[in-house]
């Protein structure tokens, strides 16, 4: 079974019955898997040049999740092999003064990928129909109408062109613990510790609904959900190379053709 | 001897006597060369780490250098081991109508490395007063003008927190001709090779000039430049790693300190 079909998310998946620490495409052996995704890696940075080079084609890759759930360490993990020009990361934090004067996705269109590009974004617009919805900032009704605006413009990026990926990374809330737990007992860690992250953690079963219902609400063959079991780091990055390198395979990319004018040309 | 020292331009630097060939720092050893330069971009990789995490510092590394002399290249072998999360690649192509409406500098500052991150210019406002002058579309009067710009401009990024490190990649006119026939005779590589690179190519003692006076007009100790040669790949990455690594270590960056509301805490 393909990475694609073994984590895609059905319009049923319930996010909370989703096992976190599943692996389904472990070889067994941590070791093992891990040459398995630099190996992954290599070949995504091989399809990258040729997307570069073709620049014809865009991928959009989403990463949402949970504080802990891995976002940052999927983007060293599984883009670190690809050249660094033709990749761009994008973290999304709390909009600024500006960005909130704009509508919601005024900052992510701008960060959308140009042809012959990979962007990542870490964090997305996501976050305005999940903490905005768990805060109470926003209604039910806003929430779909959300909803809605997201389809439609995910449904345009696709039509002008751009491949989307969108991956849920799951941790369980016990695993959340350790991490967090983790930060604090390393005083070197304690910077990567925001006080925020417990606040959030109450309202964990809040968020395990509202990922199914974004999900569900969100989910398209042109624009698909992945749902990550993430609880072992070294999975998480073996799952998600998986799905970006079969993303990126379908498009059967190709060098551009030879250039018949260079044909014997001698430079001087 | 220090590979800032070794390698910083001076006032009297004549970018034409500079051996393109030369290999300072190597071992003599191609893989030793090439061992050395993965443990720099290692090493880089963890001060970067401390950059993100104290939140203060920003660096910007300045690429420049004739087509063909290796910017991407750089990139992607200096830079490849850094958390993409804390490092920006831009490339400043030819500029768009709108950016043509504002003065040559609105782009360059809108790119400009935020708090805790490291960001590369694979060319930059320096092609402002290069490729500009060369073509005649600015005349010397303006050039000088535009020299004074950038060193305002320098300095007022550097006093507001700014590290800046110039690099001018110096190769010989021969090994240009290398590189060009290689993209010409391999049919997968016609993609890279650009005309225009041929027709620049027609004034290379010009750009050769124009370096030299760019580089006495705006090397400053808050702006240096550094002069690599670059015929050598490996020795090239072996250098600006080295030189690179040197600037970070200069800035003595540590973990952020042990916060002590966080001693003993138990996440439930």
């Amino acid at each position: 079974m393909s990475a694609q079909t073994e984590f895609r998310a059905s319009k049923k998946t319930k996010i909370k019955d989703v096992d976190a620490g599943k692996k389904p495409l472990s070889s067994g052996d941590k070791e093992k898997d891990k040459q398995q995704t630099l190996a992954l890696a290599s070949e995504i940075g091989l399809q990258q040049e040729m997307l570069y080079a073709g620049q014809h084609h865009k991928l959009l890759v989403v990463l949402q999740g949970t504080d802990t759930s891995g976002k940052d360490g999927t983007v060293k993990g599984v883009f670190n092999s690809i050249n660094p020009q033709g990749i761009s990361i994008v973290g999304f934090k709390a909009p600024s003064t500006i960005e909130k004067a704009h509508d919601y996705l005024w900052r992510i269109h701008q960060q959308v990928p140009i042809a012959g590009e990979i962007t990542v974004f870490n964090r997305s617009h996501y976050e305005d129909v999940l903490v905005t919805r768990v805060h109470n900032w926003i209604d039910s009704g806003e929430c779909e109408r959300r909803y809605a605006h997201i389809c439609d413009f995910e449904r345009m990026l696709a039509e002008t062109g751009t491949t989307i990926i969108k991956f849920l990374l799951h941790i369980s809330k016990d695993e959340q613990a350790r991490r967090l737990q983790e930060r604090i007992n390393d005083p070197e860690k304690n910077w990567k510790f925001d006080p925020q992250d417990l606040e959030e953690r109450q309202s964990w079963d809040a968020y395990q609904e509202l990922f199914a219902s974004a999900i569900q609400a969100t989910d398209a063959d042109h624009a698909p959900w992945y749902v990550i079991p993430a609880d072992s780091k070294t999975h998480r990055n073996l799952a998600i190379a998986s799905v970006v390198l079969e993303t990126l395979q379908a498009l059967k990319l190709k060098p551009p053709p030879a250039n018949p004018a260079l044909a014997g040309l001698k430079i001087v």
